[in-house]
């Protein structure tokens, strides 16, 4: 591995590899076999193998020119979080599927931009940001905050009325998923094209990709770069069987809900390398860079991860609506309003970190406490 | 029709009056007869005679001097959507008056203002607006917000409690509407009087009226301004009866639900004029206008007339509340905080007034899908 | 009285102190006894007495230098709100107790702000304040109000899936008390540490501290400083007793329910010191000190006297939770929203201090109104 290439993610999470090979031990070596380890390894091995792929991406990306290659990378910057829920939507567990979507969200708003904004503050007296870039980006999420409300606002309505179905609710959410598509489309448009100048370094995305602008590296050929995605999503659609497969025991030994494997769990692992990122590049004082990965993570999976989701689930058994829990929906909406309270003046300091991390204590404890439904 | 007249509004519905004798045809040609054709004409013969309305006002205003000219037309505005109102009130059709209360104020947050936006964004690279006078009507439509939740959330507390009763939301709505009104007379003080600077134009209300004062045109007599408004009145009140009387059938024929047409149909068809305003203002880069014909005239609904529907119903035998469903209440609450957002940093561009639509069409989607109470 | 002390608080509360022997005839003379009278007159023999307490403990904190001082006050600037509810908690007045926070937490954003900046608005056209301090305290305004959410979507979501039990709810409450008594030490560590220079006078804390450095006076000596402290607590636990013991004779008499109990008049009584200082120093055009006793004074309710209250709590029979009744917590949510909104950008007018006040009348007729549970 290449100086540039450690440079790039430091403290790199790459030493989580070893556990590759160990959940490919516990997994096909019987007498090991223990499910809960399984899924203990198989997320620790997912982290640096999502991380992997992100970065395939954008080497990509690079060879692609910018339209091109930004549009590849604020669509592909979420792929390994993509595979797992699509596995795990195949296997059936929609409540996983639906609390990983969740649990992104309020992970990166909260647990990696609160991180990144603390460690950077504790540095810098104050930081400052674009502030209509990061407008538009908080208008965005609330958007899409309030698209998560309405089904359930639906399906409360209509009970009372006496008329509603499942079926109704499906084609709901389908219509709903069009309209979310449709104004990510417009945010990369306006990111990428019409307002470029706004967003970091000048030729940045919403997403990861800004990231490369920055630090310059040894650049991969495009042989290169195709062989690592593949075997980086090889690799991550396999370890996501091994994940899926053990979630139920798991969940049982270690004591909690579906919901919270996919909130807390899954999401904090399909995020690990944006939040390495995200938190060294405040700590360079790059806030603009550092905004971008996190809100443009909790972007990418809310209008177009999630939409991705509801279509790609006609394919499977069971169809994947945008109706979410209560808890679920509190969470998305206070970490939505809050995180366009901290960023929406353009200037953050150590404490309105503390203030991101509080609210996702808050919200932990929540899903921690909260029992399986019956 | 004079050249002046013709530029005011431009593009011109003024063309829409040919359904003025198809919709008296259908009425009362017996063998014409049919409630749905006449229920969908005598909507579109309404658009421009509400904007005839709207204009006369303006003029009668002019010849009032600022102080009184303003309170009329802060006041009369939207007298238009008030009489559809009233005579909707009087045949019983409470939800439908409801649905239009709140289809008003969305209608002209989230179309016509997402639409000036979004027409004036394609022009312009970054429109900017008064931020004080934005923020202070935004935060007078996030109390407006509020107190049409605070009903609902009595009715749900009081019956926890064992002691909800129709008359104690009656009383409560009074008493709400009564704040309301006061508010609303603050806000036209503030407007009009202490911090009339701050307004479009330097001489500007809250309402439409601001747009005289920046398209010179030639002004009527006062004659000729009261014969224009009483004309056009005595033909929306007369077409009104027609739209309620056919309401019904409507209803029936189209397959959709009374909310449905408060909230999409009357709410368009009442708001037509401030639309083509707004979006024409906006489009010469003049966006304290547009915002002060669109915000200025949500605010009028909400608590100028909401108000006085509540006051009159008790005239009739049916009285109406401020208690809404809780769709139209998200609606509402969402319309209101995501204008805000989106208007309180005092500049814009074409990716806010998308947001504004996006927001608009997830809305609209509900209450289509949501069916009838039975 | 010194000259210094009467210009301290003017207009002054002390004339109140005349009810303190009334109070103590009422209760001890048998031909005089009336609970409700009791109720009434030890109400108002409680102001001028809890303005001393936190007059006392500014004195004191004078003498400790900055840090400790600071924190001192701080902590303490609300100790009469405490003591009252200490009494109240342990005679079991669960639900009055929980509706004197949220009551303190709305009065002093609505009321108490309200008044100051509408005051202040009728002399000046404009008022200017920090913007960042202002963002600073109205963030953790809304985590709290969101972490008084938590319990009570908890109890929803936990209900549905079937596993509620009183203690789970206990328990979370208990955690999320520790939560916000860490964000309160970092707010302090923030305003009276890191980014003191941004808040009032360079040295000032979020409470009424801040108020001192503005008012030069005749300082006491640490002697004096006790002695009042010390006088001024026990009368006013002695009166709380009145108070409490005659909470529920009141409530027949006046024919109003515990929770309008805690949420106006308990709220009012404790935080009537508070009011007068903060309208004085509107009036002064020093809106930065108006802002850190309306504001701070809230905050200290929310993140440092309502975790104290749940940890005494285990002390006395009934322990108390952070559950409130869904009114309470939509007019939390709503005045930490419409504060924040007012408070964002840095600048207030006449118009600012109507809306607080318009939230605050409505949010008051919505308690009236409200049946007493069965």
């Amino acid at each position: 591995m290449s100086a540039a290439r450690r440079s790039w993610l430091r403290p790199s999470l790459d030493w989580l590899l070893v556990f590759l090979p160990v959940a490919l031990a516990v997994r096909y070596v019987s007498a090991w076999n223990n499910q809960t380890v399984l899924f203990v390894v198989a997320a620790l091995a997912l982290i640096p193998l999502a991380g992997w792929m992100g970065h395939a991406t954008e080497q990509l990306a690079h060879h692609m020119g910018e339209g091109v290659g930004g549009l590849l990378n604020a669509s592909f910057g979420n792929a390994a979080e993509l595979i797992i829920a699509l596995i795990a939507l195949r296997a059936g567990h929609i409540d996983v599927v639906k609390a990983s979507i969740t649990g992104s969200i309020i992970g990166n708003l909260l647990l990696v931009l609160g991180l990144s904004i603390f460690c950077g503050g504790l540095r810098f007296q104050k930081q400052t940001f674009n502030k209509t870039a990061a407008r538009a980006s908080c208008t965005a999420l609330i958007l899409a905050a309030a698209a998560l409300v309405i089904p359930t606002v639906f399906h409360v309505a209509a009970a009372r009325a006496g008329g509603w179905t499942p079926l109704a609710t499906q084609r709901l959410s389908l219509a709903i998923a069009v309209v979310l598509l449709g104004t990510y489309a417009a945010m990369l448009r306006f990111s990428l094209g019409t307002h470029k100048q706004l967003f970091a370094g000048g030729s940045a995305d919403v997403g990861e990709h800004a990231v490369r602008e920055d630090e310059p590296e040894a650049r991969w050929s495009v042989g290169r770069a195709v062989a690592v995605l593949l075997g980086a999503t090889f690799l991550v659609a396999w370890l996501s069987e091994f994940l899926v497969g053990a979630v139920e025991a798991a969940r049982h030994s270690l004591g909690v809900t579906e919901v919270f494997v996919g909130v807390v769990i899954v999401a904090i692992v399909g995020n690990a390398a944006e939040h390495s990122t995200a938190v060294t590049m405040a700590m360079k004082n790059k806030m603009d860079l550092a905004l971008a990965v996190a809100v443009g993570s909790s972007l990418q999976i809310a209008l177009f991860v999630a939409p991705v989701l509801v279509f790609a689930s006609y394919a499977f058994p069971h169809q994947l609506s945008l109706e979410f829990t209560l808890p679920e929906i509190v969470a998305v909406v206070l970490a939505a309003f809050v995180t366009d309270q901290i960023a929406g003046d353009g200037e953050s300091n150590w404490l309105e970190g503390v203030q991101l991390l509080a609210l996702y204590a808050i919200i932990g404890l929540l899903f921690y406490f909260l029992p399986a439904a019956h």
